[in-house]
């Protein structure tokens, strides 16, 4: 997983915020999850990635995207289909999925 | 922290995506986030919150608001607003704030 701060352009863009809780056991998990933010930074459209997960399970992944046609075309792409998939049958206890569009952005560099 | 997925009422509301990269030393910071996590929820608008630090320091945490209106009442908070600075000075070697408005929301329950 990525682990540093996205460095996005300024404001208007799309967020996708992607909060989940994991299911028991890996199951294939983390080599998909490693090769899904690989093939996200492939798409038209893609910002950036911001992701983080707990100990006890709870994960939070932000990717930034240029439109909401971005958006949709990566959520239609195959690869990321089967993934999508095998995350409700097997992957994740719960998750949810909000599409944002970001309107204001500061912060403090290190 | 809390870690379970907020509980959110159907868009359009609004998100406050807060990714964060923590300087070395604890120096209070658990206690202030904790309390923070607490002061927010007891604000006007507030909907819910989403939060996790990962082993390398990275951090996300992402709270929910009814309007851009409520969001700024928190942030001029004077107990969040003395938090903020010994964020900026001593907390944080590197943060983004972003605000933005939900959207879509979409998932699977648990």
């Amino acid at each position: 997983m990525n682990s540093d701060l996205a460095n996005t352009p300024a404001p208007p863009y799309f967020a996708v915020i992607f909060t989940s809780r994991r299911a028991a056991g890996d199951d294939g998990y983390s080599a998909m999850a490693e090769r899904m933010q690989e093939l996200a930074s492939q798409q038209a459209g893609f910002l950036g990635v911001e992701s983080v997960r707990g100990t006890d399970g709870v994960g939070i992944t932000v990717s930034y995207w240029s439109s909401l046609e971005s958006i949709r075309a990566w959520k239609a792409v195959s690869e990321h289909r089967a993934a999508q998939e095998l995350g409700r049958s097997q992957w994740y206890e719960s998750y949810r999925v909000r599409v944002c569009r970001v309107e204001r952005e500061y912060g403090l560099d290190g």
